[in-house]
């Protein structure tokens, strides 16, 4: 025989950044993506599954780290062959839709409402409460440049944050891109990447030439931070730099008090309503033709949901609202759910941003060459979920099934026939599988399973045609509050005719709702 | 300004072998898993989702191609690391529990049911109906070696197909691998790997030695034929060879008559009930030890679903059933639908097998050390979900929504609201937000989106208080069917106020079912 060579043990463990879900985790997010569904499914939009796996050439590269196109995903040779095509397991759900939509576009609808949801994976730095897999949920109308689509989205969300029972607990928060384009223009003269290239760069000159490449990505960054520094933080990293709570010196952009004038009076144009915050922005925008359409597209949207009842208690103009993304070119939409948490140390904080969106006018353009309009919306799935656990809307810990213990080996069939009973009644049950020598292990795994009760039926119970039935939950509630008298009685406990089993288990239910 | 690459556009195109799933064959497998998810729930299963990547290292290589053990799986090095873990992709939701239960022991109930749904990944060649990323469906009880956990796990297989409408329309079969060694050891007197490898092998004998270096797997290879080439086919393949449909010869194993008449005794067992088929099996077996222990253990299986009412019309003991699997060490099932349905060359024939299992008692054992003994089923959620459509039971043309038309730009905020009225009453409607001015195509969209019914209302209707519904089933009907004078009266457009929208509309889907 020929001799084996011992292979080592593999180790059982997921790898870095990726997490296993048990039971009611995988349940409670299951149902919540499912009401969201249906929302989405009464506003028209259809689901659509696309593959994991897409090529890297119909991904692109979106990701922030515009450096590394490959750093962030997870990339891999068509396997098997050397100078096969390069894929890649999908980052979002918008890469994904933009192929779809230019590679099906003759038989989908136009305009083309759909969602999708699913998990993507993303190659970065795994961290606490940070994976490389999760889900995202996403709702975008592809092929149409009405502002009906944006107010659309934004009132399909809020519907949606009602049908989970977030009512009164969320704001959306509406921008647009066009109106923070002007604002850049008409203060530092250009919104682009021009750029002179003219010679050798002096070191002196770095970070000027860093912010002429990108002045609107540089704005664009520093204006989303209003929400963490305030006023005062925002003018020091526009201008001379910021001492951060770490200690650690942020250089600033050196930009005249006058330019960030300009730019923290269009932050903090929010009027008492909608109109007032429209007019405030027209004064702010009026040199700017690119700026006023983007507020009369604003102006649009704030009709439409004014006649459908979102009032700005729900849906509100909000100059402050950025979002990071560098492909948005239209309305930008962000929501923010309003209750207050703890946070690390214990200090109450708003619960933030659950989903975001807006909208791209070119992703799939890459494909076809022609402009095709698109707005979405993109829900943080474990955000949301997080939300509904924080406000016991969803519990992790769902009820258990009865247990059925075994008293009698001999007797397999006769336990197996109540769990029957139970489970043709609809009951959640199962039999002890277990070894049944130890009868306080049948009962100690009833507890880990979270049972509400447990039959026993020895062979004196047999021959009198009854069964035991624990009642586990009132019984942990005794164990806890009861004298020794009431613990004597054992009220958790009664004995019932074998044919009562399955009235008796579901008064036991129904007591503990 | 630096000249800029012209980059050529990206192939809008899915990569080899992968799909896209649109609309209502998304909606028709989730409801389907949803059916399924339920009746497992009932039975005390817990759900369980595991990430889509795992380390090679712990998924091992079950995969049937054994020498390559990459082969048909996407494998990756954990990208930006040189000396990194190799990760991989899941092939099955198999090896992915053996890891969690080795994981997780400690906290998990024993025995631990669990159910796991979700898509999987193979790298291999494509083909028509054949993908590189399909769904799979486990139930699997790890932790128990009582043959009531294989019972049930047939017993809910049952339920489940009984959930699905498909009473009286299913067989499951089962067998063990215990009888199968049992008489593979009586008929060649070797169950095993056993090889004299001494000197130079000559040509002559490469046939035997691949026998000898696995006779159980050469022989369950070969009975595992038995429903595709008859009594006389597996005679043939066990004996000299056989020339198949395509005229090709495949070579036999040369066995003895009376070694194949034996085997072929045993496939044809099966008697006219489980008990006369396990009497059979009886007096087959009666000189081996492990044949025998495998037919007491069928026999506690029949015995425990007889007790509850699944006789062997749904479920029965078949001496013919193999499983492919190396890994299975117990009994095996395998579920086919007997409904029959017209090949590709307009034959009838049964619908066959969408789900099979069985026990496993060594999968966990290569993390722990320890053998834990496991039993499961995984259903075929293609194949079951094309035995649905096949049966009517689901539809791939879901209705589509209540679609409002746009005859006056200017009034886009009242058609809106009349979507608004549609979909608070719970029934899908969109507002047309194409191009609105060829009306045409506001009418083609309705189609494309199967529509029940299209909403106008001009300004003339508008000043009226009034608008127009256009019932779009029963006008295809009529365009099929009705006279001209039929025609002329168009019953299928009325007129009705605009506070009796939401009622009218009721009425037409009601109509329509």
């Amino acid at each position: 025989m020929a001799k084996q060579k011992k292979t080592p043990r593999p180790r059982a463990a997921n790898p870095r950044g990726f997490q296993d879900y048990f039971g009611a985790e995988v349940t409670a997010r299951s149902e919540m993506l499912r009401t969201i569904a249906e929302v989405y499914h009464r506003y028209g939009f259809d689901v659509l599954e696309s593959p994991a796996i897409e090529t890297v050439e119909a991904l692109g590269s979106f990701l922030p780290d515009v450096d590394r196109p490959n750093a962030g995903i997870f990339a891999f040779q068509e396997p098997g062959e050397d100078d096969g095509d390069w894929l890649a397991l999908r980052y979002d759900l918008t890469a994904p839709l933009a192929r779809v939509y230019a590679q099906h576009r003759n038989d989908l609808p136009t305009p083309y409402r759909r969602y999708a949801m699913g998990p993507v994976w993303r190659n970065e730095k795994p961290g606490p409460g940070r994976f490389r897999q999760f889900y995202q949920c996403d709702a975008d109308t592809v092929g149409t440049a009405s502002m009906a689509a944006d107010a659309e989205i934004c009132a399909m969300l809020a519907d949606t944050f009602e049908a989970l029972g977030l009512g009164g607990q969320y704001v959306i928060r509406i921008n647009n891109r066009k109106v923070l384009n002007g604002l850049i223009e008409l203060t530092f003269g250009a919104a682009g990447s021009t750029r002179s290239s003219e010679g050798e760069e002096s070191l002196d000159s770095k970070l000027d030439q860093i912010w002429d490449e990108g002045v609107t990505d540089a704005v664009l960054r520093t204006i989303d931070k209003f929400d963490k520094v305030g006023e005062k933080g925002v003018r020091e990293l526009l201008g001379p730099g910021r001492l951060d709570d770490s200690g650690a010196f942020i250089d600033g952009w050196n930009r005249t008090d006058e330019e960030i004038d300009r730019i923290l009076g269009f932050m903090l144009a929010r009027g008492a309503s909608n109109e007032e915050t429209l007019s405030n922005l027209r004064k702010l925008i009026s040199e700017s033709a690119t700026g006023l359409e983007g507020v009369d597209e604003l102006e649009q949207i704030a009709e439409l949901l004014e006649t459908q009842g979102y009032g700005p208690d729900r849906i509100l103009i909000d100059p402050s609202t950025v979002r990071g993304l560098g492909y948005y070119t239209g309305p930008v939409y962000e929501a923010e759910l309003t209750f207050e948490i703890t946070d690390d140390k214990g200090r109450p904080r708003q619960f933030g941003s659950v989903a975001g969106g807006g909208r791209y006018d070119d992703l799939v353009k890459r494909f076809t060459g022609q402009s095709v309009p698109a707005t979405g919306i993109s829900i943080g799935v474990d955000r949301l979920l997080a939300a509904l656990y924080a406000t016991n809307r969803v519990s992790a810990s769902a009820q258990g099934p009865v247990v059925v213990t075994v008293m009698d080996r001999a007797r397999m069939a006769d336990y197996q026939s109540m769990v029957a009973d139970l489970r043709n009644a609809g009951i959640r049950a199962e039999l002890y599988l277990g070894n049944p020598k130890n009868f306080g292990n049948q009962l100690k795994y009833a507890d880990k399973r979270q049972s509400p009760a447990a039959i026993i039926q020895g062979s004196d119970e047999a021959e009198r045609g009854v069964v035991q039935i624990k009642d586990l939950i009132l019984g942990a509630q005794l164990s806890e509050t009861a004298s020794h008298e009431e613990w004597k009685e054992n009220p958790s406990q009664i004995e019932v005719p074998r044919d009562q089993l399955v009235p008796e288990i579901r008064k036991i239910l129904d007591r503990h709702g």
